[in-house]
């Protein structure tokens, strides 16, 4: 792996987290994706301004990563996430094309999995991001599984989400984690939210009441050798939440405007959220935000019980 | 890894085991789940201690793999056995939340997945069990498959069984070990076993005559470096076995019935199992030990053959 | 891992891809099931001695790679190349049973995950082949899916294709490469071809224009430390294609009389593939070597601009 310290034409590390880096100070990586793809400008800076006060506001550092021009970078100066959040046609990073926007001199945000390969290489041991990819809806025929599931699996990295996006088949997805070994956590919460909603109607594998005891758990399979990485799943806050049974009825009746319109592939997930944002009268997006800075602000509590 | 001189509020090692480990002798090593939650006391406890003769009397020293009060034993004094055999409530744990039991100061009993990672860590090449996990019965629904056979993809140790669990699709379990590289080797059989049955209609991926034979198959992976585990499927004796005909309909008839009782998720299998015991008068408790033993004499005697 | 000087009597490296290896001389390894089991005698000595010829032509050393008696080659000279394309009923290795080959003494051609273990043991980075193995067409029942997909997510070998093979569920395999993180570049063309057709109709998930963009993508990987492998898809030249319609037609054609004879197990890719030569005139098989010889030369290509 590429030192910390190494500057190259295809690295960097931004001066704050570097110096976090070298003093052992508690930081949390932030995908880029959500601010490329997920949110329209300028809500979306707006959000990742946000989100790296929460956790400098929790005493750790933010990292944003993102690849720009070819250079992979770690923690972004406020000029660069503004550029960023206006940036077009950024591609959507994950293990497989990572190194391919770098070699190739390209922009691209990144999702989780490469995210969490970026973090690995910095030495960041805690990942804050909305909900990871998983097992699609119909994929017993399709067999469209992200590549999310397989990383969790192999990078030794704790992933703060909300559960995996509900337009995902969640139970399948549950299934697939356990397959590959990955250890499920849910805080303070019996049941695995669903996103947008606290409850996804299922127990989680496993239940913490907070982010010390969810450290050393972390601490201990790092201690262990225990290869790959964790899954934290963080509920919305009830004020913030949208129930299950009405995000439900919203994804059916998406889903269903997409299959007579005849969306496919790279058009279905946009057009999905969209539809879903005008069903809920925005409160969808609402609810994103919400719960990707609680999972930011837990992110920070457990990367400073990690350091601590 | 956690050396295994070093004694740690969360590790230890029996003197038994770690004598052994210094001098280069042959080791086995034993899951607990089979103890805890496979047979009722005092069934349970005569069957472990048989089963750790059996091994010495071959030649290699047993190593019982269990979490007590969040330590993490390799080898279990006679009186540990003795206590384990009556606990109630342990948990039943895999890769994804055994360092969850350590972390938590919990008593678990060790699965196929997490014995391996124990085993490794602790330098034991050899593991004995009576059968792996895989892939359910109704899989390309549900995605319901165990955490093990990615496991005997990633850690390198030998694990001796009568093939997988009978209540699962062995024809897609033996796929998904084929497509994860797991080699799969019946010993003295061309056809691959069905645990309380010799013989599951499918043909073994691979045959070996002897454990001097599987030995050498191992000790050239290891010289290789060829990474993962390797399954040896032991068909029980035929004065034991309950042919395959007879326990298929005994299976068909335990999962009509729980499916009309309306039983679900983690009861779905004790379930099936004490159907099956009525079902089959009890012979199958019976076959079940007669495989254990013969699973962990086998796996005597190919620790005794690496170790040469 | 064996080092490359170590001559053992399971483990032998030519002198010419020993001196290669040394100099820091571009390689490509290449499988020996298209010898064994792919084409017949002696038009397979032909195309395996035209396929050497062209990578020496390019700049490069060819490595074949095999196991006879027990040994695994890395390289054959010509004298062991024309016995091997004589040989009867040498097992097909794989991941699982590479070992099994060597411990046994036995004689055994390697598939793509065998060759890529081979490859990398020997520090061998580029590979070209035929078409690998993936998912196959009723997988979703059968969880028949090949030990490929995963080599090529663990093992960081380059392998150079005309695809999957044409008889596999294409949809599905792209969706297993993509779930396991491998990247899939198509050389100077936007879709993923199909084995002997230049097109899919699937997009591919990468395009690079020539060797050189794809060896600095590899390069980029291995100096991030990215694990895995890559699979650069080579359409065949448009002058020796077979159209996808008329491919597909045949593959139908050929499925349904499999089904009918009711042809099983092991027996069916043969049988399928020989179904294919008679319905389409031989072109299937000239299509084929056509694919293998291009493959070959762009293979050399990549490992000259990656040795640069
Ligand atoms: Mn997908
Ligand atoms: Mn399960
Ligand atoms: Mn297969």
């Amino acid at each position: 792996l590429i030192p910390v310290s190494e500057e190259t034409a295809n690295f960097h590390v931004s001066c704050e987290v570097n110096d976090a880096l070298r003093a052992g100070k508690p930081l949390v990586a932030l995908e880029s994706t959500i601010i490329t793809h997920g949110m329209p400008w300028p809500g979306n800076l707006e959000m990742a301004r946000g989100v790296e006060a929460l956790i400098r506001e929790e005493g750790a550092v933010p990292a944003t990563i993102v690849v720009i021009d070819g250079r992979l970078h770690i923690g972004l100066g406020d000029d660069d996430l503004a550029a960023l959040a206006q940036t077009k046609d950024a591609l959507k990073l994950s293990r497989a094309d990572l190194a391919y926007a770098i070699a190739e001199g390209r922009t691209g945000s990144t999702t989780v999995a490469a995210t969490m390969i970026a973090a690995e290489m910095a030495g960041i041991r805690v990942f804050a991001t909305g909900g990871i990819g998983g097992v699609h809806r119909g994929a017993e025929e399709s067999f469209d599984i992200s590549a999310d599931i397989d990383e969790l699996a192999r990078t030794p990295v704790l992933v703060v989400s909300a559960g995996a996006k509900a337009l995902l088949d969640i139970p399948k997805t549950l299934e697939a984690l356990e397959t590959r070994g990955v250890p499920v956590v849910t805080c303070a919460s019996e049941t695995f939210p669903a996103f947008w909603s606290r409850d996804s109607g299922l127990p989680s594998p496993l239940t913490l009441p907070d982010a010390p005891a969810i450290a050393r758990f972390q601490a201990t399979r790092e201690r262990l050798g225990i290869e790959g990485g964790m899954l934290v799943a963080n509920p919305v806050d009830a004020a913030d939440e949208i129930p299950r049974s009405e995000m439900e009825a919203h994804i059916a009746a998406a889903l269903d405007t997409a299959k007579r319109q005849g969306i496919a592939r790279k058009e279905v997930t946009p057009f999905l959220l969209s539809e879903i944002y005008r069903l809920s009268d925005g409160r969808s997006l609402a609810t994103n935000i919400a719960l990707v800075r609680s999972n930011a602000r837990l992110a920070a509590r457990i990367a400073v019980a990690l350091a601590a």
